[in-house]
């Protein structure tokens, strides 16, 4: 009746994290180069094995794998799904739980930790960088990013990559670079401001044409979900 | 630069299966009674670990597990999220893949397999069964009803528990068992033709009233999702 944990052979366990921004108008996400076996100098998604003695959770595991590697506090980790079989890993069964967070790149400060020689972000374009990357991890950056363009679709996510105060504009414009998609801008304005989840904060942007209101999101935006996608006017 | 599988430890990894039915009305879940320590007698989901050497993903160990050890082959299991922590197994850091389908209760016969000494279909109210149910399955039944519901908002997946030949209301009825809510019988008719995803088979159900059309569904039904959700009029 007692049990031995050795009885079964336990696959690799380990967590990836996908952490998206928007640079200059582009979408990129956050990598290091690892300077470990295997895939030794190969680029790829921060993440790790789970401590047994330290890590009280998986969330917690992503959290603690992503700061060591590249020195990022996230806010919230979202957990997209987990992958695995006998072939995504040389060294034998391995299975990842993949987490993805939205963040605005200004409000943190890379630093290549433990396991890594360097770290970056790299603009995404149709769902893929330009470096080759370790493992598996083209399927999951993919698999990350159509999560939080599905996101995207029903929330105000999107606009937490801004700060706190923003223009219409702006805030269009982050949604036209997650998507991926053109945007019809009369439309989306009066869906957004139809939320009544903006609130203008009296100030004005000044720009090529005339004062743009600058705005800041309601408490309770971020808990919204659209009963209806926010390109969608049919 | 060599690797030792052996320098980290792996926490224990398994997968569960939540099977959904509606019999005579109402939502069931499939269950089996445990045979083995620990929760030895206790109830719980089917599931079980992964087998490094048969399992070529963890789909293969999803359906592996629910077929041995309740009979049922699934037509498909879509994930539903993984859970791990120190303290949900008392055997040490364990982490499940949790997977869910719908099925209608006709197709398959149950058979309790390995590991497990009854299987059986429970009624699920408000999200919880009646019995008490091994490790943290009460809350992972939850999780994966949470994920049914909001399919079952968006898509004709509860079409699938209907034999191939059904009526409109009968049809509603399982959108009314699923969500757990009063549905408009007229307005969910009309939401439902307009999708153009049901076929009319040419013939009738008798009953107390008049006859009612027999439906089948179109070819693309499965993949459709719709851009509101079905309940929502507004």
């Amino acid at each position: 009746a007692s049990y031995d944990p050795k009885k079964f052979d336990a696959p690799l366990a380990t967590v990836d994290v996908t952490i998206f921004t928007v640079i200059n108008g582009s979408l990129n996400v956050l990598l290091v180069r690892r300077n470990e076996f295997p895939y030794m100098d190969k680029w790829s998604l921060p993440g790790g094995f789970i401590d047994l003695v330290g890590d009280n959770d998986l969330n917690a595991t992503a959290m603690r794998k992503l700061k060591d590697k590249t020195g990022v506090d996230a806010p919230y980790l979202e957990q997209v799904g987990t992958v695995g079989s006998k072939g995504r890993d040389p060294r034998g069964w391995s299975l990842t739980v993949l987490y993805f967070a939205l963040m605005s790149s200004e409000k943190v400060r890379l630093r290549a930790g433990s396991g890594a020689s360097e770290v970056a972000w790299r603009p995404v374009q149709n769902g893929q960088v330009e470096e080759v990357l370790a493992f598996d991890h083209e399927e999951l950056l993919k698999k990350a990013l159509e999560r939080l363009q599905n996101k995207a679709r029903y929330t105000m996510l999107p606009g937490y990559v801004l700060p706190e105060e923003f223009t219409l504009t702006e805030l269009i414009n982050i949604y036209r670079v997650l998507l991926e998609e053109d945007i019809d801008n009369p439309m989306m304005r009066r869906r957004l401001l139809r939320t009544n989840l903006l609130e203008e904060t009296g100030g004005f942007r000044e720009g090529d044409t005339r004062p743009a209101k600058l705005y800041r999101f309601a408490r309770e935006a971020a808990q919204h979900v659209f009963e209806r996608n926010l390109e969608g006017g049919r």
